[in-house]
């Protein structure tokens, strides 16, 4: 007998859940102030759009770990609970990164930047935005944790739901603050893969498939062998999320990512990609790359010559055996696991999905 | 008999609660990696002092509202939740109002970006710090829920001490929004002191002493009559305590509130005061004073004519009176309130303290 809910009707029930709940907030808002609408309603519109990966994981977690959705309907809450944390990191994301878009619209804080600036507001309006995003990030936040808390699961106080729901928060922040830590400071190519490892561990995998994974399974009702079990499939499966992500961070097709080519060489950004390349350039070679990578004048023939780097060092190829060793890795552990073979169908297509997607 | 617990033993116990929190979060930290004690350790420092008025308050109202905080140690935690609630405010509020100190300190963010720039790292050392500030508050923000869902209180899940909390959190986030609007919005100056007062009363009133009395009192057990007794009595009080404050900052001492003289002239912050101000003037003088209000060129000269402004035209002492009023109606619920004498004694000390400070 099939136990997963199909991916749509996950969906339109977690997105009833966002919905309702930030209606509620904006309800209470308006008590307070009809200005504090500006506050509420670009998170509204935020958080309407999204892939609900982490809302999805952490329904399926819940059904794979013994949960019946439909007796507790609650696991509604708990997965818009898990995209409301999602948003708050995403806004203050934006902020940390200083990038102006998301999801091909102004970021949450430039919007705020951008209706101080037209309305000729007194003081900074890059300060004035970022002010209004971080209180929207922390608002985010703060509304992931009441509708997590009025979920109403049966499970919901138990110490391996409770320890799982803090390790999720918790490690987000210590690898997103890894992350730009590893931007800024001075790192030897040799620890540089480790350290990016690091980064796309705790920031990356762990937060967007291992952890909404275990959670859901925790208000499940998994036992310690079953959240091992699952560990074994969420933990490979969230690294070969992000290696793809970082991949296509540089060689993705910007008619599909919406970004520009080679963005993340831009950026500067340090990823075990070019950790894996730095290590195999010759010394003068690697320290042009080093010095050239994120710099404000790189031009798209340095970017373009990167790029040509990372396929001649080999570091390409080896980037894609290590994403196609996590799935491989990811795929056997979903094969230990006793499912319906409709469910196991479906876990397999969504494996494909994270891991070998273009955007 | 007495039932409240006194000030040093709650604050004794607040801090061991706080430091041990923070310890378990620095040794998960430490085993993720040992850049993340970079994140902590200014977190542990920062949350070391403070004035503790919340988590008293909290405490006091778990036993107002008739908890025994022997029977029911994680009281401790509760109050120690609130005073990390509190730092992810400060900290986050130090980046949106560009405020390099705190409590005499350099301020979360500032230290970070000051760490940066003496280390040489690469990048924008300002939105380094920023970045890593904001991190920081988040980190708080989530210790917070931690430390507060652990606490093992008997009435953490009733509907009531649900509700609290939720509104806490909440309303503060939307104060800090009103907050930086009005100070950015044109308002006229008839609306100004409504718009300040809505500020006052969900940035600062409730958030610092009707929240966190009625939190602690809903898991104490209170029930509704007594929940209302408690909000007429905390009101005003947090109306007394944040109008005070405003006072102090225009005419604090610099001496013992460690900030310039005329603090909030120079920083134009549009209060119920400058709003009581502005409505007595003549046009002219008026708009000199809302114009010069926070400009960057202000003389110590305006600011002196400023002040003598809010005498001459009886708005300080309007808004002594004010204080008076909200004091009057706080310690005239606390007269209702059935309380053995010496708690009595106690918190009509603990109100003057709030009211009647210098600093």
């Amino acid at each position: 007998m099939s136990r997963l809910t199909p991916p749509a009707a996950v969906i339109e029930r977690v997105d009833a859940a966002l919905a309702e709940s930030l209606s509620a907030a904006a309800d209470s808002f308006a008590a307070i102030s009809p200005s504090a609408a500006e506050l509420i309603d670009p998170i509204r519109e935020f958080t309407a759009k999204g892939k609900r990966i982490r809302a999805l994981i952490t329904w399926w977690g819940f059904e794979l770990g013994g949960g019946d959705a439909a007796a507790e309907p609650g696991i509604a809450r708990v997965a818009a609970s898990v995209e409301l944390l999602h948003a708050a990191a995403l806004i203050h994301d934006d902020i940390i990164d200083d990038s102006d878009t998301r999801r091909g619209r102004p970021a949450v804080h430039a919007a705020h930047r951008t209706a101080h600036a037209e309305r000729g507001w007194a003081g900074d309006a890059a300060l004035y935005g970022t002010g209004a995003g971080i209180i929207a990030g922390d608002l985010c936040l703060s509304l992931s944790e009441e509708i997590y808390s009025s979920a109403g699961l049966s499970r919901l106080a138990e110490p391996e739901a409770v320890r799982r729901h803090d390790d999720f928060r918790r490690e987000v922040m210590v690898g997103q603050f890894l992350d730009i830590r590893l931007q800024a400071a001075p790192v030897e190519p040799a620890d540089l893969i480790d350290r990016a490892r690091e980064v796309l561990t705790y920031k990356s995998a762990k937060y967007s498939v291992e952890h909404p994974l275990l959670l859901g399974a925790a208000l499940g009702g998994a036992d310690e062998d079953q959240l091992a079990a699952l560990a074994e499939f969420g933990l490979p499966l969230g690294r070969a999320f992000q290696l793809r992500d970082d991949e296509l961070g540089v060689f993705g097709d910007p008619q599909v990512t919406g970004k520009p080519a080679g963005d993340d060489l831009r950026q500067g950004k340090k990823t075990v990609l070019v950790g894996s390349a730095l290590t195999r350039l010759d010394p003068d070679t690697a320290a042009w790359f080093a010095e050239r990578l994120g710099a404000a004048d790189l031009t798209d023939a340095e970017i373009g010559r990167m790029e040509e780097l990372l396929i001649s060092t080999g570091a390409l190829a080896a980037f894609e055996e290590q994403i196609d060793a996590e799935t491989t890795r990811a795929e056997s552990a979903l094969a230990e696991l006793p499912l319906a073979a409709t469910d196991r169908a479906l876990l397999e297509a969504y494996i494909l999905r994270l891991t070998r997607r273009a955007a």
